[in-house]
């Protein structure tokens, strides 16, 4: 029998009925002999209702009170979801952040765990008790009331399995797994049953927001088996963990993810000295802009062009501070565009494999896609190109990299 | 400068403009250099609110994960009020029952208080900050949350006044003090500028829903100053305080309380043995129902006539159980009357002076108003009139102890 670590978003705790269905899962896991640690969110809509109070009262308010104010959302959960599993014969009791000692740093509103108490969860597990934990929220060294920031409450999940050390972190949300790219997009994209902490940070990183980053990114760091699996529909979910060494052969190519938020913006012409990549970046970091993707080429006459992507939204915001910049360093122009799309793919595989990058740029122009931009890691590989070929561009890397077979047959 | 602990009830803090305007009050208080501890209950609605979800889940929800679901309601006032002070500059921090350590027993719902750790409240008065906190609520010895039932803000109020050894604790409601009687039924009644404990207890418990009975002994008992006032508008209010011994004269009767929410029951010519009043009170108070005035006059031919009143919801419950216990006593006869209504004078001043009940009397008789049953407590003299003559009676009290007259005059 297991110590699983069960997590439930707000959508599925959004309603009373919905948590009485939440109450009727975990008793069933409970009554098949697991020992279960519940974490929940804000009933969905809570959160923001509270913000809206808060605004009404000031626009930005203090960080220490607004921690204080929206702990309520999880409290109020955790309350409810332990008389609906009361309810049904099923032992429980409600902690929040505070009482079950997650120790954070003083960050209000992002704070990070520092550590955890596990003895008072041990206790009620070793008398049979399902323990229901608030997430989002933990106590700082003097007592007061901290929060990790939105979509906290994966960490949370992972963070108690990694000090109970359970078998299991199961993330119940509204998607029944990680997909081989958006099935939006491509019709045949595929639920993969297992992926690695590596893959999922980078698929999460490129929009398929189906965990936290910083979750995936604990439970690697802790090597706790993660697995994303539907609140509402019954089947295995995706299990994300290490790499196993025990298949024979990883995929190539795990998934194809993909980004319309971006903007481009290209300063050409400027002079090739030392620190000119500084001059640039410096103020576009120093105005709050986020730089994505960078590329620099090296070009003729001692001057080179330097483009980079940000958010679609900073995009007017960065070309002013660009033009700026180039009257400074005597570039010669600045140029953007702002209908494009960065589309990856991701595997561990490719670190083994040669070739990858030549199957991706051949299947690209085989469509006759442009591909504007390019930039890699060891497991990934990303390409901007023209927003309208997007769809395109998925369906075809889907198909080069064989993703609609079923795992094995790759 | 004085030490001064407010209460803000739920209807002061309804709203988040309510809230803004508490917000001014109290930092008006603390510009003329006074310190100020807060406490607020939930704003108006949301408890029934949070109820109702408990109800959707269970009729009756266990009392642990009750005082975790209902102890949010202050949570989000006090971040919400700490807010609306920060914003005028006045520097403001909340904490919870259990983050100011209000340490209670584990009777979840309705726990009793049993130390205030004072010394974290301390700290913030001293470096200039008004402390604000939840009412109604606090923590017991293993970190559980716990509340003090309905009305528990008051006694929170109180407590911290008395720990803190504050010059005074002021009750902010929607009225502006406590009157000689119901200014609804007579249109001379007058705010009472002062009124001691005993009187203000006899008072409550009549039905002048000021304040909680248990929030007024409390502060009897560790000589809290108490003062109600109007969060609405400025004024004074009543100032509840022991017996004032430079007062050369206590006013003779302080107010009028009445009630109509009582019936009456006889049961008639039960056999006068030691042990009839058993053999007739504890059948009702073992089907839970409460007794209030008690009468009994010894009969003729060693048999008594037995009367006491009941709230009026249980009046029928109460005259099955006397139908069965005359059957067994061999009693003559039950007989009850719902339509009746209970009047008393409360005063202090009535421990010294002879003929109070006399005046009283007369006062009825002259209206031709009849006495039923009357019942006397060393500060009180209550009787049971036929409900049509309430207002009457009222009136005729009020002005037969010359309440209409400013204080000192009389």
């Amino acid at each position: 029998m297991a110590l699983l670590v069960q997590k439930f978003g707000g959508t599925s705790v959004g309603t009373t009925e919905r948590i009485e269905a939440v109450a009727e899962k975990v008793c069933r896991f409970r009554k098949e002999g697991h020992d279960v640690v519940v974490v929940v969110s804000a009933m969905s809509g809570e959160t923001n209702r509270l913000i809206g109070l808060a605004n009404d009262i000031m626009e930005e308010p203090t960080p220490r009170e607004m921690d204080v104010l929206v702990s309520t959302g999880e409290q109020v959960t955790i309350a409810l979801l332990s008389m609906a599993l009361q309810k049904r014969g099923c032992e429980a009791r409600s902690y929040t952040g505070s009482q079950v000692r997650i120790l954070t740093d003083s960050t209000h509103t992002k704070a990070r765990i520092r550590q955890i108490d596990e003895q008072r969860m041990r206790e009620d597990l070793d008398a049979g008790r399902v323990v229901v934990v608030a997430g989002f929220q933990g106590t700082d060294e003097n007592g007061n009331i901290t929060t990790l920031g939105r979509g906290g409450s994966d960490t949370t999940a992972v963070a108690l399995a990694a000090a109970l050390k359970a078998d299991e972190c199961q993330i119940y949300t509204d998607v029944d797994g990680v997909y081989t790219t958006d099935p939006r997009v491509v019709d045949s994209a595929r639920r993969l049953d297992r992926i690695t902490f590596e893959e999922m940070i980078e698929m999460a990183s490129l929009g398929s927001k189906v965990l936290q980053i910083r979750s995936v990114e604990f439970a690697g760091k802790y090597n706790v088996p993660l697995r994303v699996l539907s609140s509402f529909q019954d089947g295995g979910g995706t299990l994300i963990t290490l790499e196993d060494d025990d298949v024979m052969e990883q995929p190539v190519v795990s998934g194809i993810a993909f980004n319309r938020d971006e903007a481009k913006l290209t300063i050409s012409g400027v002079p090739d000295t030392p620190g000119s990549a500084v001059g640039i970046l410096k103020p576009v970091s120093d105005a709050n802009i986020d730089v994505d993707m960078i590329v620099q080429n090296v070009g003729a006459d001692n001057r080179t062009d330097f483009t980079f992507t940000v958010h679609r939204s900073d995009f007017k915001r960065a070309n002013d501070v660009l033009e700026r910049v180039a009257a400074e360093l005597g570039a010669r122009e600045v140029s953007g565009d702002s209908k494009i799309a960065k589309v990856s793919i991701v595997g561990v595989g490719m670190k083994s494999h040669a070739g990858v990058a030549t199957t991706m740029f051949e299947a690209l122009s085989h469509e006759g896609i442009n591909i504007q931009m390019i930039s890699t890691s060891e497991i990934k590989i990303s390409v901007v190109i023209d927003e309208k070929y997007l769809e395109l561009a998925v369906r075809a890397l889907h198909s080069a990299f064989e993703l609609d077979k079923p795992e094995g047959e790759a």
